[in-house]
């Protein structure tokens, strides 16, 4: 029978999940793919996990140059993450014409486009399934599940973390630094939050859906972010009295003047099967031309969840180690001389429903005020509701759902709105989408 | 520009929506694929259609032979429906070393064991994503997405009809028979809506999903099915008042004795994901070891939801005509001698949780004498409750919650519940999954 070499770089969360589910998997996998797959050779800098991850037979190296380098490898895993020293191993890598699989969501984002060019010149597949949404099997999806359509628009939630806490948020009517506190003591947040809940994670796989989605090269620069950190456990409240939920989506839309990238918090309506979406789970809504809806649900992360889209991409591999090129599927979903840039839009060129929520003095004339600005500016309200007062300041909270509106007309009005006398100046904008 | 001509079997519903979907995305389709995909030949007993759906340029035949014998044709797409003809056609075409691509639970469910082993001998392959689940890409995620994992187990909402009359009954409170009528007019149900409203479509599409789970010859045969016209608007109300919701579920289990195969309508705990998933929308839940729990969910039937996935099945083979079988994706995702026949467990021998409702005398002791007939045969009680009496008749409706049992213990209970002198015999039986 034949026998598949790995070589893994990284002893880490997703390298001993890929590790552990090989081993413990290794008579089902063989039954699937008529070949046995092991670990070879494996790279970390601290080997003496190495054992309880019954690698005592591999090679091991501390140097993943010794494991890019071996001649009996067919195929290299990096699990390292970050931008790096990752990059300069995958090109190593590729220039030693070894097929890459790899998890790495921050390294595909940004060196993309170099990476597959690299791997297009020599003849190799760069795989990256456990890039996006962890364990669940998107890319495929996007690459080939959904390859008679024309995608539409699709709506991500695509970081755990930040789902926990707006979940907990909802749950519990608990703050947002509270939350955050709880979730780093349970290791689903880094001591430095930034990536997971400012969106920065969601925005390396967003971008790496949306040149999935429309066929244009990698631009994660382009995709405009936005944190959950400014949302408070009043606003998880006023979205659920009027039928919303607040999620972090990602949202890659083929809108009529060009692409929308963005990741922001978004009231959604709470019917969509996508609202209840909660916890530490991802999903990805995709609207397609012809299949109309569909929605792709699991954990995001995770050793195991994780693994299981490596080992996924690494039996892909195996199956056809020996293929040409020109029989693969195209990295990104699109043929090389198909994908083409596209003009990406400005968030202030977007198109969106608001949920608005301000201070303002309970006094006559204040509401008609705010009105007024929206009026002049042309934009429609579904709901304006001022709320009891919070404390007796004489302050109350005020919610506005508006109809769709290009943002740039919105932050205008904002601007004036918040320049009012008796309105403080803390006004929140959450946009909202009805993913209909 | 390589073209790959497509031979259409048949040009009802779903033929019409693949003829559309392949001229109106042929930019996106070549885009993608490096090439041209067209209809070259298509038959139909009813050729008036053709021109409205753009295939004026294409032949046309009123006989499936001629575009089966068409040494033009590359890929047959058997688009027919049924048992017979379509198995005649599909082996012939496997017979002329064509391969093909089908929509037919039907006959993959009945006649895929003699197709695949067929296609195996020829070299060449059958395609079938788009018979379970329309166009859900399930086949290629249970085949390729979640290889690295042992699956543990599948739930699937995988029949559009009965899922829009549980919801309707649900969101109205209409009975069985009310909502049935209106699908019919609706024409979401047959006139004769036997396959769907008793599981038998189901059972097709479960018995696929269970080979490609487990590794085993597909055993349509052996699918315990049990369809939805005895539950009534009251069991919906009682059910959503446990905090449950009845679906109409395949599933397929790994358990400890052997496989469970079974089609029936379930009570489900309303907080998970599947529980939701309303109207003529389908969903297949997945438990594997690595991945845990993961959803797939969109249209399960529809002209160009379902074309959605018989066109991906077309370009996956466009884009291997010429590969050999050793690189294909086994056809029921594990190596043809790897597939192995398992011990089926007959319905009696499962063990899952019940929902029962009767119709008692509201008299002293009743209860206890159902409480006792239990105890004694060692089932456990989450719930029992007396329901107020519906009319005047002195007869009360009492709901009972059991914890896990085997079937046989439960049937025995019953019987002797039912002999009671002041229980009614109609005993209403659902089983119950947590599906966690």
């Amino acid at each position: 029978m034949k026998t598949v070499n790995i070589g893994l770089l990284g002893l880490g969360t997703v390298g001993g999940g890929t590790a552990t589910v090989l081993k413990r998997n290794a008579d089902e996998i063989t039954r699937r793919t008529g070949c046995h797959i092991k670990v070879s050779h494996a790279a970390a800098k601290d080997l003496s996990v190495a054992e309880s991850l019954g690698l005592s037979d591999c090679k091991l190296s501390d140097d993943a140059n010794q494991v890019i380098q071996d001649p009996q490898v067919d195929i290299i895993v990096e699990l390292i993450g970050g931008y790096e020293p990752a990059r300069s191993f995958v090109l190593q890598a590729i220039e030693q014409g070894k097929h890459v699989v790899t998890a790495n969501k921050a390294l595909i984002a940004k060196h993309g486009n170099e990476i597959f060019a690299a791997a297009q010149k020599k003849g190799v597949s760069v795989c990256y399934e456990a890039s996006v949404a962890g364990g669940i099997p998107i890319i495929k999806t996007m690459r080939e599940g959904l390859s008679a359509n024309k995608i539409n628009w699709l709506a991500g939630i695509i970081n755990g973390t930040g789902n926990f806490i707006l979940t907990e948020m909802r749950d519990k009517g608990r703050d947002f630094a509270d939350v955050l506190k709880e979730a780093q003591e349970l290791g689903y947040a880094e001591a430095d939050p930034t990536f997971d809940v400012e969106g920065i994670d969601a925005a390396h796989k967003l971008a790496i859906l949306a040149s999935l989605a429309f066929g244009m090269p990698l631009h994660f620069e382009k995709v405009y972010t936005e944190g959950i950190s400014k949302i408070s456990a009043d606003d998880v409240v006023y979205a659920n009295q009027l039928g919303y939920r607040i999620k972090h989506l990602g949202l890659a839309i083929r809108a009529k003047d060009g692409i929308e990238m963005r990741v922001h918090p978004t009231l959604i309506p709470d019917t969509r099967l996508i609202a209840n979406v909660d916890g530490v789970m991802n999903a990805v809504l995709v609207h397609c031309d012809a299949l109309g809806p569909s929605l792709y649900y699991g954990a995001g992360a995770g050793a195991e969840p994780t693994a299981s889209a490596v080992v996924a991409d690494i039996i892909d591999l195996a199956r056809s180690l020996d293929m040409d090129n020109a029989h693969r599927i195209p990295q990104l979903a699109f043929q090389n001389d198909a994908i083409k840039e596209q003009k990406i839009l400005d968030i202030d060129q977007i198109e969106t429903a608001y949920y608005i929520r301000l201070t303002a003095k309970d006094e006559p004339g204040v509401m008609a005020e705010i009105s007024d600005i929206l009026g002049h500016a042309g934009i429609s309200m579904e709901a304006i509701i001022q709320k009891p007062p919070v404390d007796d300041s004489g302050d109350v909270p005020v919610v506005l759902l508006t109809q769709k509106v290009k943002e740039h007309k919105m932050n205008a009005a904002l601007e004036q709105i918040s320049a009012l006398e008796h309105v403080q100046d803390d006004v929140l904008r959450i946009r909202v989408e009805s993913l209909k």
